[in-house]
Protein backbone atom coordinates (compact mmCIF):
# COMPACT_ATOMS: atom_id res chain seq x y z
CA UNK A 1 0.00 0.00 0.00
CA UNK A 2 3.29 2.34 -0.19
CA UNK A 3 2.52 5.66 -2.02
CA UNK A 4 5.34 5.39 -4.49
CA UNK A 5 7.36 2.30 -5.66
CA UNK A 6 10.54 1.82 -3.34
CA UNK A 7 13.43 4.28 -4.38
CA UNK A 8 11.32 6.97 -5.95
CA UNK A 9 12.19 10.29 -5.49
CA UNK A 10 9.66 11.42 -2.70
CA UNK A 11 8.68 15.29 -1.70
CA UNK A 12 8.28 15.77 1.86
CA UNK A 13 7.81 18.52 4.21
CA UNK A 14 9.76 18.83 7.40
CA UNK A 15 7.96 21.51 9.71
CA UNK A 16 9.85 22.25 12.73
CA UNK A 17 13.60 23.01 11.28
CA UNK A 18 15.18 22.05 15.19
CA UNK A 19 17.69 19.47 15.37
CA UNK A 20 15.35 16.58 14.54
CA UNK A 21 13.76 18.14 12.10
CA UNK A 22 16.81 19.12 9.97
CA UNK A 23 18.16 15.45 10.87
CA UNK A 24 15.56 14.14 9.08
CA UNK A 25 15.80 16.43 6.55
CA UNK A 26 19.57 16.03 5.50
CA UNK A 27 18.84 11.91 6.14
CA UNK A 28 16.43 12.42 3.28
CA UNK A 29 18.36 14.88 1.05
CA UNK A 30 21.02 12.30 0.88
CA UNK A 31 18.88 9.56 0.01
CA UNK A 32 18.01 12.13 -2.82
CA UNK A 33 14.85 12.98 -1.85
CA UNK A 34 12.54 16.53 -2.11
CA UNK A 35 12.44 18.25 0.92
CA UNK A 36 11.07 21.24 1.95
CA UNK A 37 11.29 22.98 5.67
CA UNK A 38 9.23 24.92 7.70
CA UNK A 39 9.10 26.84 11.18
CA UNK A 40 8.11 29.83 13.15
CA UNK A 41 11.18 30.98 13.22
CA UNK A 42 12.79 32.33 9.82
CA UNK A 43 16.48 32.23 11.05
CA UNK A 44 15.76 28.05 11.80
CA UNK A 45 14.56 27.64 7.98
CA UNK A 46 17.93 29.71 6.66
CA UNK A 47 20.30 27.97 8.58
CA UNK A 48 18.68 24.25 7.89
CA UNK A 49 18.72 25.24 4.47
CA UNK A 50 22.22 26.56 4.46
CA UNK A 51 23.21 23.05 5.98
CA UNK A 52 21.80 21.28 3.00
CA UNK A 53 18.67 20.25 4.26
CA UNK A 54 16.27 21.55 1.34
CA UNK A 55 14.04 24.47 0.28
CA UNK A 56 12.00 26.74 2.34
CA UNK A 57 8.61 25.60 2.53
CA UNK A 58 6.35 28.03 0.19
CA UNK A 59 3.01 26.29 0.11
CA UNK A 60 4.18 23.21 -2.39
CA UNK A 61 1.90 20.10 -2.02
CA UNK A 62 3.94 16.87 -0.09
CA UNK A 63 3.23 13.40 0.23
CA UNK A 64 4.34 13.27 3.49
CA UNK A 65 4.78 15.69 6.36
CA UNK A 66 7.02 15.24 9.00
CA UNK A 67 6.00 17.60 12.02
CA UNK A 68 9.12 17.92 14.73
CA UNK A 69 8.01 20.38 16.81
CA UNK A 70 8.02 20.80 21.14
CA UNK A 71 4.98 18.15 22.66
CA UNK A 72 3.09 21.24 22.80
CA UNK A 73 2.67 22.44 19.53
CA UNK A 74 2.33 18.79 17.63
CA UNK A 75 -1.84 18.66 17.63
CA UNK A 76 -1.77 21.93 16.07
CA UNK A 77 0.79 21.66 14.01
CA UNK A 78 -0.24 18.02 12.57
CA UNK A 79 -3.97 19.26 12.24
CA UNK A 80 -2.70 21.90 9.80
CA UNK A 81 -0.51 19.48 8.12
CA UNK A 82 -3.43 17.21 7.40
CA UNK A 83 -5.74 20.03 6.22
CA UNK A 84 -2.78 21.72 3.99
CA UNK A 85 -2.34 18.61 2.31
CA UNK A 86 -5.50 16.49 2.19
CA UNK A 87 -3.72 13.83 0.35
CA UNK A 88 -0.42 13.26 2.50
CA UNK A 89 0.64 11.10 5.58
CA UNK A 90 1.69 13.09 8.65
CA UNK A 91 3.81 11.62 11.56
CA UNK A 92 5.33 13.37 14.61
CA UNK A 93 8.47 12.76 16.33
CA UNK A 94 7.83 14.04 19.76
CA UNK A 95 9.03 12.09 23.09
CA UNK A 96 5.21 11.96 24.01
CA UNK A 97 2.32 10.19 22.16
CA UNK A 98 -0.65 10.37 24.33
CA UNK A 99 -1.73 13.43 24.97
CA UNK A 100 -0.56 15.06 21.34
CA UNK A 101 -2.99 12.44 20.11
CA UNK A 102 -5.90 13.22 22.65
CA UNK A 103 -5.32 17.03 22.09
CA UNK A 104 -5.44 15.95 18.53
CA UNK A 105 -8.81 14.04 18.28
CA UNK A 106 -10.33 16.79 20.10
CA UNK A 107 -9.62 19.51 17.56
CA UNK A 108 -10.19 18.06 14.34
CA UNK A 109 -13.98 17.85 14.10
CA UNK A 110 -15.29 14.61 13.54
CA UNK A 111 -11.75 13.43 12.94
CA UNK A 112 -11.33 14.23 9.25
CA UNK A 113 -7.81 13.04 8.53
CA UNK A 114 -7.31 11.02 11.30
CA UNK A 115 -6.61 7.50 9.25
CA UNK A 116 -3.76 10.05 6.88
CA UNK A 117 -1.62 10.06 10.86
CA UNK A 118 0.44 8.06 12.74
CA UNK A 119 2.67 8.95 15.93
CA UNK A 120 6.49 8.67 15.43
CA UNK A 121 9.49 8.67 17.78
CA UNK A 122 12.65 8.36 17.01
CA UNK A 123 14.65 7.17 19.79
CA UNK A 124 18.08 9.48 19.09
CA UNK A 125 18.53 13.11 20.25
CA UNK A 126 21.37 15.03 21.73
CA UNK A 127 21.92 17.60 24.49
CA UNK A 128 21.73 20.26 22.09
CA UNK A 129 18.78 21.46 19.98
CA UNK A 130 18.57 23.97 17.00
CA UNK A 131 19.68 22.90 13.79
CA UNK A 132 23.70 23.80 14.12
CA UNK A 133 23.62 20.02 15.44
CA UNK A 134 22.20 18.19 13.18
CA UNK A 135 23.43 15.61 11.56
CA UNK A 136 22.04 13.42 8.41
CA UNK A 137 23.03 9.93 10.79
CA UNK A 138 21.79 10.81 13.84
CA UNK A 139 19.08 8.21 13.49
CA UNK A 140 21.50 5.60 11.29
CA UNK A 141 20.83 2.19 13.84
CA UNK A 142 18.56 3.93 16.34
CA UNK A 143 14.62 2.49 16.82
CA UNK A 144 12.58 4.77 15.73
CA UNK A 145 8.67 4.08 17.38
CA UNK A 146 5.54 4.14 15.43
CA UNK A 147 2.54 4.19 17.11
CA UNK A 148 -0.87 3.44 14.51
CA UNK A 149 -3.82 4.61 16.13
CA UNK A 150 -7.50 2.85 15.44
CA UNK A 151 -8.21 5.50 12.75
CA UNK A 152 -4.66 4.48 10.93
CA UNK A 153 -4.42 3.62 7.25
CA UNK A 154 -2.02 1.16 6.22
CA UNK A 155 -0.94 3.66 3.70
CA UNK A 156 0.39 5.73 6.14
CA UNK A 157 1.89 3.03 8.23
CA UNK A 158 3.91 2.18 4.57
CA UNK A 159 4.75 6.16 4.23
CA UNK A 160 6.09 5.96 7.78
CA UNK A 161 7.75 2.77 7.88
CA UNK A 162 9.50 4.54 4.19
CA UNK A 163 10.64 7.36 6.45
CA UNK A 164 12.35 5.50 9.11
CA UNK A 165 13.75 3.47 6.52
CA UNK A 166 15.16 6.74 4.93
CA UNK A 167 16.40 8.08 7.55
CA UNK A 168 18.49 4.66 8.38
CA UNK A 169 16.69 4.04 11.71
CA UNK A 170 14.74 0.63 12.27
CA UNK A 171 11.17 0.60 12.93
CA UNK A 172 9.56 -0.12 16.72
CA UNK A 173 5.18 -0.33 16.51
CA UNK A 174 3.31 -0.25 19.96
CA UNK A 175 0.70 1.98 20.94
CA UNK A 176 0.74 5.55 22.35
CA UNK A 177 0.00 4.40 25.72
CA UNK A 178 3.06 1.53 25.53
CA UNK A 179 5.20 4.24 24.01
CA UNK A 180 4.75 6.58 27.32
CA UNK A 181 4.74 3.92 29.92
CA UNK A 182 7.94 2.88 28.25
CA UNK A 183 9.75 6.12 27.81
CA UNK A 184 8.50 7.44 31.20
CA UNK A 185 11.25 4.68 32.54
CA UNK A 186 13.82 4.78 29.93
CA UNK A 187 14.25 8.15 29.30
CA UNK A 188 11.70 10.76 31.00
CA UNK A 189 12.42 9.24 34.80
CA UNK A 190 16.64 9.15 33.96
CA UNK A 191 16.26 12.55 32.83
CA UNK A 192 14.55 14.11 35.95
CA UNK A 193 16.65 12.14 37.72
CA UNK A 194 20.35 13.58 36.10
CA UNK A 195 18.83 16.27 36.77
CA UNK A 196 18.02 16.48 40.25
CA UNK A 197 21.43 14.89 40.71
CA UNK A 198 22.99 17.79 39.26
CA UNK A 199 20.78 20.29 41.11
CA UNK A 200 22.19 18.88 44.08
CA UNK A 201 25.74 19.08 43.10
CA UNK A 202 25.14 22.75 41.81
CA UNK A 203 25.04 23.91 45.25
CA UNK A 204 27.36 21.72 46.79
CA UNK A 205 30.98 23.26 47.86
CA UNK A 206 33.89 23.39 45.86
CA UNK A 207 36.06 20.58 47.42
CA UNK A 208 33.09 18.69 46.76
CA UNK A 209 32.53 19.41 43.11
CA UNK A 210 36.89 18.71 42.88
CA UNK A 211 35.91 14.64 43.49
CA UNK A 212 33.44 14.35 40.85
CA UNK A 213 35.04 11.61 38.69
CA UNK A 214 33.41 9.97 35.38
CA UNK A 215 30.70 8.52 36.81
CA UNK A 216 28.75 11.71 38.02
CA UNK A 217 29.65 12.94 34.56
CA UNK A 218 28.21 10.25 32.85
CA UNK A 219 25.11 10.48 35.31
CA UNK A 220 24.84 14.43 34.68
CA UNK A 221 25.30 14.05 30.95
CA UNK A 222 21.39 14.60 29.98
CA UNK A 223 21.18 17.52 32.74
CA UNK A 224 22.30 19.85 29.92
CA UNK A 225 19.13 19.12 27.87
CA UNK A 226 16.80 22.16 26.91
CA UNK A 227 14.88 22.72 30.51
CA UNK A 228 11.60 24.60 28.48
CA UNK A 229 11.12 21.11 26.36
CA UNK A 230 11.35 18.56 28.92
CA UNK A 231 9.55 20.79 31.32
CA UNK A 232 6.68 20.11 28.26
CA UNK A 233 7.87 16.17 27.79
CA UNK A 234 7.20 15.85 31.85
CA UNK A 235 4.04 17.75 31.91
CA UNK A 236 2.28 15.55 28.91
CA UNK A 237 3.53 12.33 30.48
CA UNK A 238 2.83 13.20 34.23
CA UNK A 239 1.16 10.49 35.24
CA UNK A 240 3.29 7.46 34.50
CA UNK A 241 6.04 9.97 34.90
CA UNK A 242 5.17 10.42 38.18
CA UNK A 243 4.72 6.95 39.04
CA UNK A 244 7.95 6.27 37.90
CA UNK A 245 9.72 8.75 40.17
CA UNK A 246 7.80 7.25 43.35
CA UNK A 247 9.24 3.94 42.31
CA UNK A 248 12.57 4.69 42.29
CA UNK A 249 12.74 7.42 45.19
CA UNK A 250 10.96 4.61 47.12
CA UNK A 251 14.27 2.01 45.92
CA UNK A 252 16.27 5.33 47.20
CA UNK A 253 14.67 5.83 50.51
CA UNK A 254 14.52 2.15 50.85
CA UNK A 255 18.57 2.08 51.11
CA UNK A 256 18.68 4.82 53.32
CA UNK A 257 16.39 3.48 55.75
CA UNK A 258 18.54 0.40 55.49
CA UNK A 259 21.87 1.67 56.06
CA UNK A 260 20.58 4.13 59.19
CA UNK A 261 19.42 0.02 60.46
CA UNK A 262 22.73 -1.15 59.27
CA UNK A 263 20.88 -3.95 57.07
CA UNK A 264 23.62 -4.43 54.52
CA UNK A 265 21.42 -7.62 52.85
CA UNK A 266 18.75 -4.68 51.19
CA UNK A 267 21.44 -2.42 50.17
CA UNK A 268 23.85 -5.81 48.83
CA UNK A 269 20.14 -6.66 47.19
CA UNK A 270 19.72 -3.42 45.57
CA UNK A 271 23.16 -3.36 43.90
CA UNK A 272 22.68 -6.96 42.70
CA UNK A 273 19.16 -6.48 41.05
CA UNK A 274 20.78 -3.28 39.45
CA UNK A 275 23.88 -5.57 38.16
CA UNK A 276 20.96 -7.83 36.20
CA UNK A 277 19.34 -4.43 35.55
CA UNK A 278 22.29 -3.14 34.12
CA UNK A 279 22.95 -6.51 31.93
CA UNK A 280 19.20 -6.73 30.51
CA UNK A 281 19.83 -2.88 29.40
CA UNK A 282 23.27 -3.62 27.90
CA UNK A 283 21.47 -6.71 25.98
CA UNK A 284 18.99 -4.87 24.25
CA UNK B 1 61.63 15.41 54.20
CA UNK B 2 61.29 12.40 51.43
CA UNK B 3 62.71 9.76 52.00
CA UNK B 4 64.56 9.52 48.76
CA UNK B 5 66.19 12.23 46.19
CA UNK B 6 63.71 12.59 43.41
CA UNK B 7 63.81 9.88 40.88
CA UNK B 8 66.04 7.84 42.71
CA UNK B 9 64.24 3.79 42.06
CA UNK B 10 62.23 2.89 45.29
CA UNK B 11 60.49 0.03 46.87
CA UNK B 12 57.21 -0.53 47.31
CA UNK B 13 55.21 -2.81 48.47
CA UNK B 14 51.27 -3.37 47.01
CA UNK B 15 49.29 -5.21 49.29
CA UNK B 16 46.03 -6.10 47.48
CA UNK B 17 46.53 -7.18 43.64
CA UNK B 18 43.01 -6.10 42.38
CA UNK B 19 42.32 -3.16 39.07
CA UNK B 20 43.69 -0.38 41.68
CA UNK B 21 46.71 -2.22 43.15
CA UNK B 22 47.93 -3.59 39.97
CA UNK B 23 47.19 -0.18 38.29
CA UNK B 24 49.32 1.14 40.90
CA UNK B 25 51.65 -1.44 40.53
CA UNK B 26 52.47 -1.37 36.80
CA UNK B 27 52.27 2.74 36.67
CA UNK B 28 55.45 2.48 39.27
CA UNK B 29 57.11 -0.39 37.17
CA UNK B 30 56.74 1.87 34.20
CA UNK B 31 58.88 4.35 36.34
CA UNK B 32 61.34 2.27 37.28
CA UNK B 33 60.87 1.64 40.70
CA UNK B 34 61.08 -2.11 42.52
CA UNK B 35 57.35 -3.04 43.16
CA UNK B 36 56.31 -6.27 45.55
CA UNK B 37 53.09 -7.43 45.14
CA UNK B 38 50.70 -9.56 47.84
CA UNK B 39 47.31 -11.12 47.88
CA UNK B 40 45.75 -13.06 49.97
CA UNK B 41 44.53 -14.54 46.49
CA UNK B 42 47.66 -15.99 44.80
CA UNK B 43 45.93 -16.56 41.54
CA UNK B 44 45.68 -12.49 41.94
CA UNK B 45 49.48 -12.28 42.72
CA UNK B 46 50.60 -15.07 39.64
CA UNK B 47 48.37 -12.79 37.28
CA UNK B 48 49.35 -9.37 38.00
CA UNK B 49 52.84 -10.16 38.08
CA UNK B 50 52.37 -12.01 34.81
CA UNK B 51 50.99 -8.32 33.99
CA UNK B 52 54.30 -6.88 35.05
CA UNK B 53 53.46 -5.79 38.60
CA UNK B 54 56.57 -6.96 39.82
CA UNK B 55 57.76 -9.91 42.19
CA UNK B 56 55.60 -11.19 44.47
CA UNK B 57 56.40 -10.16 48.37
CA UNK B 58 58.49 -12.47 50.48
CA UNK B 59 58.44 -10.38 53.28
CA UNK B 60 61.27 -7.57 52.16
CA UNK B 61 61.47 -4.48 53.60
CA UNK B 62 59.96 -1.65 52.11
CA UNK B 63 59.82 2.17 51.79
CA UNK B 64 56.05 2.74 51.05
CA UNK B 65 53.70 0.13 51.54
CA UNK B 66 50.31 0.86 49.55
CA UNK B 67 46.94 -0.92 51.39
CA UNK B 68 44.89 -1.64 48.00
CA UNK B 69 42.54 -3.75 49.50
CA UNK B 70 38.43 -3.67 50.03
CA UNK B 71 37.48 -0.87 52.79
CA UNK B 72 36.41 -3.48 55.38
CA UNK B 73 40.05 -5.14 55.00
CA UNK B 74 41.88 -1.79 55.44
CA UNK B 75 42.55 -1.16 59.14
CA UNK B 76 43.83 -4.64 59.27
CA UNK B 77 46.27 -4.50 56.65
CA UNK B 78 47.00 -1.02 56.90
CA UNK B 79 47.98 -2.36 60.74
CA UNK B 80 49.65 -5.01 59.38
CA UNK B 81 51.88 -2.99 56.96
CA UNK B 82 52.74 -0.54 59.82
CA UNK B 83 53.92 -3.54 61.50
CA UNK B 84 55.89 -5.44 59.14
CA UNK B 85 58.38 -2.84 57.99
CA UNK B 86 59.25 -0.35 60.96
CA UNK B 87 60.38 2.49 58.55
CA UNK B 88 57.78 2.52 55.79
CA UNK B 89 55.25 4.63 54.71
CA UNK B 90 51.60 3.51 54.53
CA UNK B 91 49.10 4.81 52.67
CA UNK B 92 45.51 3.27 51.48
CA UNK B 93 43.27 3.61 48.12
CA UNK B 94 39.93 2.84 49.91
CA UNK B 95 36.51 4.81 48.42
CA UNK B 96 35.88 5.55 52.16
CA UNK B 97 38.44 7.07 55.09
CA UNK B 98 36.54 7.93 58.32
CA UNK B 99 35.25 4.62 59.40
CA UNK B 100 38.63 2.87 58.51
CA UNK B 101 40.88 5.22 59.94
CA UNK B 102 38.71 5.24 63.10
CA UNK B 103 38.81 1.14 63.45
CA UNK B 104 42.82 1.89 62.70
CA UNK B 105 43.06 3.66 65.60
CA UNK B 106 41.13 1.68 67.96
CA UNK B 107 43.50 -1.45 66.45
CA UNK B 108 46.56 0.17 67.02
CA UNK B 109 47.46 0.46 70.95
CA UNK B 110 48.90 3.54 71.98
CA UNK B 111 49.23 4.47 68.16
CA UNK B 112 52.22 3.82 67.83
CA UNK B 113 53.40 4.09 64.08
CA UNK B 114 49.90 5.71 62.58
CA UNK B 115 52.47 8.82 61.86
CA UNK B 116 53.52 6.68 59.23
CA UNK B 117 49.91 6.53 57.75
CA UNK B 118 48.11 8.47 55.35
CA UNK B 119 44.85 7.56 53.83
CA UNK B 120 44.58 8.09 49.99
CA UNK B 121 41.72 7.92 47.11
CA UNK B 122 42.83 7.69 43.77
CA UNK B 123 39.34 9.03 41.98
CA UNK B 124 39.82 6.77 38.99
CA UNK B 125 38.45 3.01 38.69
CA UNK B 126 36.13 0.82 36.22
CA UNK B 127 32.92 -0.98 36.48
CA UNK B 128 35.31 -4.08 36.28
CA UNK B 129 37.48 -5.91 39.48
CA UNK B 130 40.40 -7.52 39.47
CA UNK B 131 44.25 -7.47 38.21
CA UNK B 132 43.36 -7.96 34.49
CA UNK B 133 41.68 -4.68 33.98
CA UNK B 134 44.90 -2.75 35.32
CA UNK B 135 46.30 -0.45 33.33
CA UNK B 136 49.66 1.82 34.02
CA UNK B 137 47.68 4.90 33.02
CA UNK B 138 44.54 4.33 35.03
CA UNK B 139 45.48 7.28 36.96
CA UNK B 140 47.06 9.89 34.54
CA UNK B 141 45.69 13.08 35.02
CA UNK B 142 43.11 12.25 37.57
CA UNK B 143 42.74 13.41 41.21
CA UNK B 144 44.27 11.53 44.17
CA UNK B 145 42.30 12.46 47.30
CA UNK B 146 44.94 12.62 50.82
CA UNK B 147 43.74 12.67 53.84
CA UNK B 148 46.64 13.59 56.25
CA UNK B 149 45.36 12.84 60.14
CA UNK B 150 46.49 14.63 62.90
CA UNK B 151 49.19 12.39 63.61
CA UNK B 152 50.84 11.82 59.87
CA UNK B 153 53.76 12.94 59.81
CA UNK B 154 55.73 15.09 57.10
CA UNK B 155 57.47 12.60 55.53
CA UNK B 156 54.55 10.29 55.61
CA UNK B 157 52.78 13.51 53.09
CA UNK B 158 55.82 13.67 50.65
CA UNK B 159 56.00 9.69 50.32
CA UNK B 160 52.41 9.52 49.20
CA UNK B 161 52.43 13.21 47.50
CA UNK B 162 55.78 10.82 45.75
CA UNK B 163 53.38 7.87 45.23
CA UNK B 164 50.40 9.76 43.48
CA UNK B 165 52.97 11.63 40.66
CA UNK B 166 54.46 8.89 40.03
CA UNK B 167 51.23 7.08 39.19
CA UNK B 168 50.56 10.44 37.54
CA UNK B 169 47.46 11.75 38.80
CA UNK B 170 47.06 14.88 40.77
CA UNK B 171 47.03 15.48 45.08
CA UNK B 172 43.88 16.69 46.34
CA UNK B 173 43.96 17.00 50.21
CA UNK B 174 41.38 17.01 52.46
CA UNK B 175 40.48 15.79 55.58
CA UNK B 176 38.98 12.06 56.02
CA UNK B 177 35.24 13.61 56.47
CA UNK B 178 35.61 16.44 54.05
CA UNK B 179 36.11 13.28 51.87
CA UNK B 180 33.33 11.27 52.74
CA UNK B 181 31.23 13.88 52.60
CA UNK B 182 32.13 14.71 49.14
CA UNK B 183 32.31 11.18 47.81
CA UNK B 184 28.77 10.62 49.48
CA UNK B 185 27.57 13.49 46.94
CA UNK B 186 29.87 12.78 43.49
CA UNK B 187 30.63 8.51 43.78
CA UNK B 188 28.67 7.34 46.09
CA UNK B 189 24.62 8.75 45.65
CA UNK B 190 25.40 8.46 41.67
CA UNK B 191 26.54 4.45 42.24
CA UNK B 192 23.21 3.48 44.26
CA UNK B 193 21.07 5.66 42.31
CA UNK B 194 22.49 3.82 39.22
CA UNK B 195 21.93 0.74 40.57
CA UNK B 196 18.28 1.84 41.74
CA UNK B 197 17.71 2.69 38.40
CA UNK B 198 19.17 -0.53 36.70
CA UNK B 199 17.13 -2.15 39.10
CA UNK B 200 13.72 -0.70 37.70
CA UNK B 201 14.33 -1.45 34.09
CA UNK B 202 15.66 -5.13 35.63
CA UNK B 203 11.67 -6.19 36.10
CA UNK B 204 10.05 -4.13 33.24
CA UNK B 205 8.66 -5.49 30.32
CA UNK B 206 10.32 -6.43 27.18
CA UNK B 207 8.89 -3.73 24.99
CA UNK B 208 9.88 -0.58 27.30
CA UNK B 209 13.55 -2.17 27.08
CA UNK B 210 13.58 -1.61 23.73
CA UNK B 211 13.13 2.08 23.44
CA UNK B 212 16.37 2.23 26.19
CA UNK B 213 18.79 4.71 24.80
CA UNK B 214 22.12 6.65 25.04
CA UNK B 215 20.80 8.59 28.54
CA UNK B 216 19.96 5.53 30.26
CA UNK B 217 22.97 3.18 29.21
CA UNK B 218 24.96 6.59 30.49
CA UNK B 219 22.91 6.20 33.63
CA UNK B 220 23.17 2.80 34.76
CA UNK B 221 26.66 2.24 33.30
CA UNK B 222 28.56 2.09 36.97
CA UNK B 223 25.60 -0.22 37.76
CA UNK B 224 28.28 -3.14 36.84
CA UNK B 225 30.03 -2.37 39.35
CA UNK B 226 31.20 -5.11 42.00
CA UNK B 227 28.00 -5.13 44.28
CA UNK B 228 30.12 -6.90 47.48
CA UNK B 229 32.61 -3.74 47.25
CA UNK B 230 29.76 -1.44 46.85
CA UNK B 231 27.96 -2.60 49.77
CA UNK B 232 30.87 -2.09 51.68
CA UNK B 233 31.54 1.37 50.57
CA UNK B 234 28.16 2.20 51.43
CA UNK B 235 27.98 0.54 55.22
CA UNK B 236 31.27 2.32 55.53
CA UNK B 237 29.83 5.59 54.85
CA UNK B 238 26.48 4.79 55.78
CA UNK B 239 25.32 8.22 57.56
CA UNK B 240 26.67 11.01 54.86
CA UNK B 241 25.24 8.59 51.90
CA UNK B 242 21.53 8.54 53.68
CA UNK B 243 21.59 12.23 54.32
CA UNK B 244 22.52 12.61 50.17
CA UNK B 245 19.74 10.06 49.16
CA UNK B 246 17.35 11.27 51.33
CA UNK B 247 17.57 15.03 49.74
CA UNK B 248 17.74 13.11 46.51
CA UNK B 249 14.59 11.58 46.92
CA UNK B 250 13.02 14.73 48.15
CA UNK B 251 14.05 16.27 45.08
CA UNK B 252 12.41 13.15 42.99
CA UNK B 253 8.78 13.11 45.06
CA UNK B 254 8.90 17.05 44.61
CA UNK B 255 8.71 16.87 40.84
CA UNK B 256 6.56 13.63 41.22
CA UNK B 257 4.06 16.09 43.50
CA UNK B 258 4.12 18.70 40.98
CA UNK B 259 3.67 16.73 38.00
CA UNK B 260 0.19 15.58 39.94
CA UNK B 261 -0.69 18.75 40.83
CA UNK B 262 0.22 20.45 37.66
CA UNK B 263 2.86 22.85 38.97
CA UNK B 264 4.67 23.40 36.03
CA UNK B 265 6.92 26.00 37.06
CA UNK B 266 8.39 23.75 39.90
CA UNK B 267 9.49 21.22 37.15
CA UNK B 268 11.23 23.69 35.29
CA UNK B 269 12.87 25.01 37.90
CA UNK B 270 14.66 21.59 38.88
CA UNK B 271 15.43 21.14 35.08
CA UNK B 272 17.23 24.88 35.13
CA UNK B 273 18.92 23.98 38.45
CA UNK B 274 20.09 20.64 36.77
CA UNK B 275 21.42 22.57 33.80
CA UNK B 276 23.82 24.88 36.15
CA UNK B 277 24.73 22.08 38.01
CA UNK B 278 25.97 20.23 35.23
CA UNK B 279 27.76 23.02 33.99
CA UNK B 280 29.62 23.60 37.25
CA UNK B 281 29.85 19.78 37.20
CA UNK B 282 31.98 19.87 33.83
CA UNK B 283 33.48 22.90 34.57
CA UNK B 284 35.91 21.43 37.37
Amino acid sequence: VSAAPRGARRTVLVSGAGLIGTSVALALRSGGHDVLVSDIDPEHVRLSVALGAGRPHAGEDVEVAVVAVPPRAVPQAVAAALAAAPGCTVTDTASVKRQPLHDLESLIAGGAGLERFIGGHPLAGAETSGPAGARADLFAGRRWVLTPGANTSGRALADAGWLVESCGARVLLMTADEHDDALALTSHLPQIAASALASLLGTADEYVLRTAGAGLRDMTRVAASDSRLWTEIAAANAGPLAAALDAFSARLTGVSAALRERHEAEVSRLLSDGRRGHDRILAE
